[in-house]
């Protein structure tokens, strides 16, 4: 099946490219971007040029910045092609319900893709504790803002999220594996004086589970969860790339795939089955983190 | 039939009482408040003790602030009771969608009531518009809280909304008589200085859409939506009870029943159906302006 990416940045050669190159469903036909291309690909700058000149292409993948992904999804699902959303699937939610409700009218297929979720260990860390009770749960996503987004003040502007843009990503997997879902009691923001949005975040939900979010990381990346249950403690490392139960490696004997190319075997598959996946629980928890949370300003932040 | 009111304050005298006592469909059979009561009906101060002694009552309606509400709303649908919930019908939007999985699971109704949605002339209004082309609409929502929240500090503590509180009625007007959906793109938010939730704020979205909401004016009440459309323009003010096209004062001829009379109809006829409605979209505006607003520090504010 032919496949276009639409914007061609850092995320789009580093994953979106080489995982799409070693799929046996998709076919890298076209790229649509500002600046960016792929050697031997047919390179676009325009969206409806590029969709007018290939209705052979039946999908299309966004890798642009949240807040100018909606104008180009809507005008794909328009065209008829299903969409494949990076994380988050927008900068808003009610822009994704409705890109929902354009997508059934079309009939095509919508994937908000959670590319945390599809880390090797998370179908087995859901498998071991769907029929456990849990006793609490906890997700650390530490990391330097730094090191992960350099110069890149558009994070701290509104709509970039701030450390909400990692930290979703343990939300993408604390909602994926939790056998009930929580919701948040409380949070706690912290912004830089001089900065939009918070670059540090604690949360604390129903269920016994929390979350602490840190950009001023600068020794070392910790994406964790650890889950309590009387049958044991789980813990998910290196943002899912590693299952423990009580400190022990666990091997649940699926392949180590990656993210990437697994996402695009889901999004083979929804195209397959004109379905939709469309779960936009790791944003309404950032977006109830926003709207419940006490602000506090802490040290201005400059790169 | 029978209900029961949960949390006997301000709002639950001022309407609800009145309400129930003024409708065909109801019966005011107990009241569960830890400090009101109404005189004649049995009260009580604990939920369980209640659901317990009045399996007869088969429909709740739930008045206390939203921060507590969740535990009362779960309560009562484990216990197979009909539920209805003020507005906002949550803290959160996750909570919201649990309370709505639960109500399904137990196969009970639930509505999120949204009062301004009831106010005499929104009916009309949505008529009016629904064949019409939007060329723009603007939502004025302007109140004293020193006048409508006297010396209640918890509107400005998380949770409380701020200004929100009251612009979420606007919202609940602009979301059900808009012929299709708008989503935010842009808003600033207005924080006193020595406060947690915002004082004032301006939102825009699509379709030329846009929102002012301010808490400091001392003049007068202004709760108004203008609808632009090349057929004239449609102005709902006084909170959807008066309705105006090109300025002349318009009938629809709806009578005129105001708002909490009418949400006591449509809960009547929910339960009778075994329906859920749960429309959360105003609250999805307020949280999308909490994620994408850019903040202001703006004067400290006192009672």
């Amino acid at each position: 099946m032919k496949i276009a990416l639409i914007g061609v940045g850092k995320i789009a050669l580093d994953q979106h490219v080489p995982a799409i190159a070693g799929s046996e469903d998709w076919e890298l036909a076209a790229t649509c971007s500002r600046h960016g291309s792929v050697p031997g690909v047919p390179a676009f700058t325009d969206l409806d040029t590029m969709l007018a000149a290939h209705p052979d292409i039946e999908t299309v993948s966004l890798c642009m910045p949240p807040v100018p992904r909606f104008d180009f999804a809507a005008k794909a699902i328009a065209a008829g092609r299903n969409v494949m959303l990076e994380k988050p699937p927008g900068a808003s939610l009610a822009e994704c319900h409705a890109l929902e409700a354009m997508a059934r009218a079309a009939g095509v297929s919508l994937f908000a893709t959670w590319h945390s979720r599809a880390a090797d260990k998370v179908q087995g860390a859901k498998a071991w504790l769907q029929d456990k009770s849990i006793t609490r749960a906890h997700v650390t996503w530490r990391e330097s803002v730094r090191k992960w987004h350099p110069g890149q003040d558009w994070v701290f502007e509104p709509g970039g999220m701030g450390v909400f843009d990692p930290g979703i990503n343990g939300l993408s997997i604390l909602t994926e594996i939790l056998p009930a879902p929580v919701h948040l009691r409380s949070a706690t923001l912290a912004y830089p004086e001089n900065r939009q949005t918070p670059i540090a975040a604690r949360l604390s939900f129903t269920g016994n589970t929390s979350a602490e979010f840190d950009w001023r990381e600068e020794d070392r990346d910790v994406w964790d969860i650890e889950v309590d249950t009387p049958d044991g403690t789980l813990a998910l490392r290196d943002g899912g790339a590693r299952m423990e139960i009580d400190g022990a490696d666990h091997d649940d004997g699926q392949p180590a795939l990656g993210e990437y190319p697994r996402l695009y075997v889901q999004m083979a598959d929804l195209v397959r089955a004109g379905a939709i996946d469309m779960d936009l629980s790791p944003l309404v928890h950032v977006a109830d983190a926003h709207m419940l949370g006490r602000r506090e300003t802490v040290e201005p932040f400059d790169f």
